[in-house]
């Protein structure tokens, strides 16, 4: 980093060049969306200029928004860096329950991310490149040679032990204390929520659902033959207690499945009060909650958000997640946490899918009892947090004025609002013909309320193609726009 | 093979002395069921005895029942051989529907099976040890290694392509003609027939299947909320088709659910044209069949047998095999086929399970298109025959006088019917406290109609630990028997 050598002034311009530096290391993504900015010491050092030069500049950014003071702590890349934006409006879903029918199109989604010709923008898949560094696949191939003999069995109904011995330690970090025998492998998180909703539900039934919620739960709720009661949900705050609270009290909820963080396409989540809130009204009804925490472990902030599990341990609470997300999309492992509902679960999963494919269970316990799952999430927080501010930056830049776009905590994934009675749905096939996939908003609600919206997954690295294809998606959106 | 030299006497002992050596190599298991005895020039040269001496020692095992002479290809070990008892009586399983719940005890047989300390003769699992010779574990391995970070995806919604091919492939062996896009990989066979059953029934309808059949299919009928009519079926024709005719005509049977060959538990199956004759009836009567081949590979005869959907190309007939039996039961990769309803079951997967691991998958299109697989097949195929073999011959010895035994044609598993009114459910509670684990009859039927009978599994190499167990089985069994 060279020190500020433009030699045109006095310190009026020293810390102006100095804020340019630093906004030049957030648009390259040196510096991300939430990270702690250079110390005032390093980076006055480092310049050549005094302390209070440097602090001059980071206060102008934060006069700017693009950084924050934190008590003792220094300085922050603010949340809202990388965008002026507003974000999109809390939704207001028409009353339910309403019959669960997705487009036959969510499909395709999966059709698309195989072809290497398309932009994977769709699906949120992470790129093989970024889970590849964690070496997993050495896990497997060593397991398979030293282990395959031993492993090559059924498993036992509840799944490779050691692997669930694994995940309640890890749970335990976030204060979930969990059983063993009370944890059961699944093939991902999908299987994980089938079995939950059958266990607390029956066809014809109604489940609590945020809107917008990721399309594959409407997907297990269809397949069930189960109804939806969608609630409203705010990009920033998340879901509506207080929808919820006359919910329950004035239709036939038999389950509730939310998203315990980064609800899946707005990225955001309840505070532990907030949890606690819901736990309370879930209790007071008699109605059990399935949660969906498949990106706790990628957040942004200083520490992973609590499950509602860890938040009320006599509460009837089913939790699901899979390693899809962070690591091992290829090998079909999540797993699902009951005391109640166990044995339901068990018998519907012998029946349906029998168990899991044992390898890949014992590979991924080896890699998380070797430490390298945690250096791993380290690296591909870094990395989905940077993804998601140049995408953010990109759309900032290429679409339409009215455009709204969420400020994600967690995951990686964008929802975008475009203003007016635009069609995603349109705007997706003229964007497959150009090569580009992305997720259409109508399908993140049973009741298609979310046609004006578009969710972008930021799950590969940056490069031009990805660039490329966000202005191209601009330009087609603010076409489509004109001649609305 | 030492001559005959006991030296006692002229040709009359000579030929009885080598009838006694044939007969030791059947009980070491040396030659097995089905197989061609040594030639008569071999055994001649061999033993230093004359041409005329050998035949008049296989003519004796011949009248015996022994050995069977078949036209210009020499003397063989007759089915019948180990045993002459009666084998069971066909079915007569009560007028359907009857709705479906078998016994939750169905859980804890997997259980044992992974229990070191408990001889597995519940289920249906060959061993690891067998297994292994395969040397897919090694194709795992290399495979992880080398592609472990292009697969580390979601497969595409049918599953991994080369796989599909190969099986494809091997599929036209035997006259079956399918396309690439009409298979999709399934967490086992047991995921395959219950997408098969949601893509042609509706909770509550009725679904035809043979009495005895295997007690996951009922659980997955459970699970569907299914009914069903049992068929009558015998230990060695299959299949009654004029029973068949009659419920056709006379029930509302919406699919029909049976084994491709080799009934589990039963052994039997049907001949091509008794197959023809039942796609002909369900073709008459608009209902589509669901064949399930998973113990198809695993036969003694000359060849494999056909699936029903060799014998019929147009028929509305749902395919649905597994590598659990004859390769990888620790891998749940297995395969559905159909033309007309792969769309249902697509959505049906995608919604319920997403997809399957994808590494096990191009293990197992590497280990195809190896070749790997038939030499494995020929391998286990004799194993297989000979566990067989040695467990009919214990039980022969062991078991009270009335028991019944089938005479399995392919597959591992040996089933016994029990004169009276024994029930086998009590001999489980007994045998699991003498560390023995079989699987009881009664979860064979949503009836419970074979309550009197039991299967063994011969999925291990015969060794002392499970000579010793039939002993004490059969001992149990006398003593039970006994006391009703």
């Amino acid at each position: 980093m060279g020190a500020v050598t433009n030699g045109q002034g006095g310190a009026t311009h020293r810390y102006q060049a100095l804020a340019d530096i630093i906004c030049a290391l957030l648009d390259s993504g040196v510096l991300c969306q939430g990270m702690r900015a250079p110390s005032v010491r390093r980076i006055a050092a480092e310049q050549g200029v005094s302390i209070s030069t440097v602090l001059h500049a980071y206060r102008l950014l934060e006069d700017r928004g693009v950084l924050e003071a934190r008590p003792k702590s220094g300085f922050y890349v603010t949340g809202g860096g990388p965008t002026a934006r507003a974000t999109p409006r809390a939704s207001k879903p028409k009353d339910g329950p309403v019959k669960v029918a997705v487009a036959r199109g969510v499909l395709s989604l999966l059709e698309y991310a195989g072809r290497p010709d398309i932009v994977p923008l769709g699906c949120a898949i992470p790129s093989a490149e970024l889970l590849s560094a964690g070496g997993l696949d050495r896990f497997l191939a060593r397991t398979a040679r030293v282990k395959g003999k031993a492993y090559n069995i059924y498993t036992e109904p509840r799944g490779d032990a050691q692997l669930r011995r694994e995940i309640c330690h890890r749970a335990l970090r976030c204060g979930q204390v969990l059983r063993p025998d009370a944890v059961a492998i699944t093939n991902g998180c999908t299987e994980a929520l089938s079995l939950a909703l059958r266990a607390v539900t029956k066809r014809g039934d109604a489940v609590a659902i945020e809107s917008p919620t990721y399309f594959g739960l409407l997907q297990v709720l269809e397949a069930l033959e189960l109804h939806a009661i969608e609630l409203p949900t705010a990009a920033d705050t998340g879901l509506d207690i207080a929808a919820l609270a006359q919910v329950l009290a004035t239709k036939p909820v038999k389950a509730c499945l939310f998203s315990s963080s980064f609800n899946n396409p707005l990225g955001c989540s309840l505070t532990d009060d907030g949890k606690r809130a819901v736990l309370a009204l879930l209790e007071r009804h008699g109605v059990p909650l399935i949660e969906d925490d498949i990106y706790g472990d990628i957040y942004f902030g200083p520490e992973r958000p609590k499950p509602f599990m860890a938040l009320g341990r006599q509460a009837d609470v089913i939790y699901c997640s899979s390693f899809s997300k962070t690591v091992a999309p290829g090998y079909r492992v999540g797993w699902i946490a009951t005391e109640r509902h166990m044995e339901r679960v068990l018998e519907a999963k012998f029946a349906l899918t029998l168990c899991g494919a044992a390898l890949p269970q014992a590979a991924l316990a080896e890699f998380l009892s070797s430490g390298g799952y945690d250096s791993h999430l380290r690296r591909i927080r870094r990395a989905f947090a940077e993804n998601i501010d140049r995408m953010t930056r990109a759309v900032d830049r290429c679409f339409p004025a009215q455009t709204r776009i969420t400020r994600p905590a967690g995951g990686f994934v964008l929802w975008l609002e475009i203003p007016g009675r635009f069609d995603s749905r349109r705007l997706f096939d003229v964007a497959i013909a150009h090569g580009i996939c992305f997720a259409p908003g109508a399908i993140f609600s049973p009741s298609k309320s979310h046609a004006n919206c578009m969710r972008l997954s930021c799950g590969h690295p940056w490069d031009a193609r990805i660039e490329e294809s966000i202005e191209t998606l601009g330009t087609l959106t603010a076409n489509m726009l004109e001649k609305v």
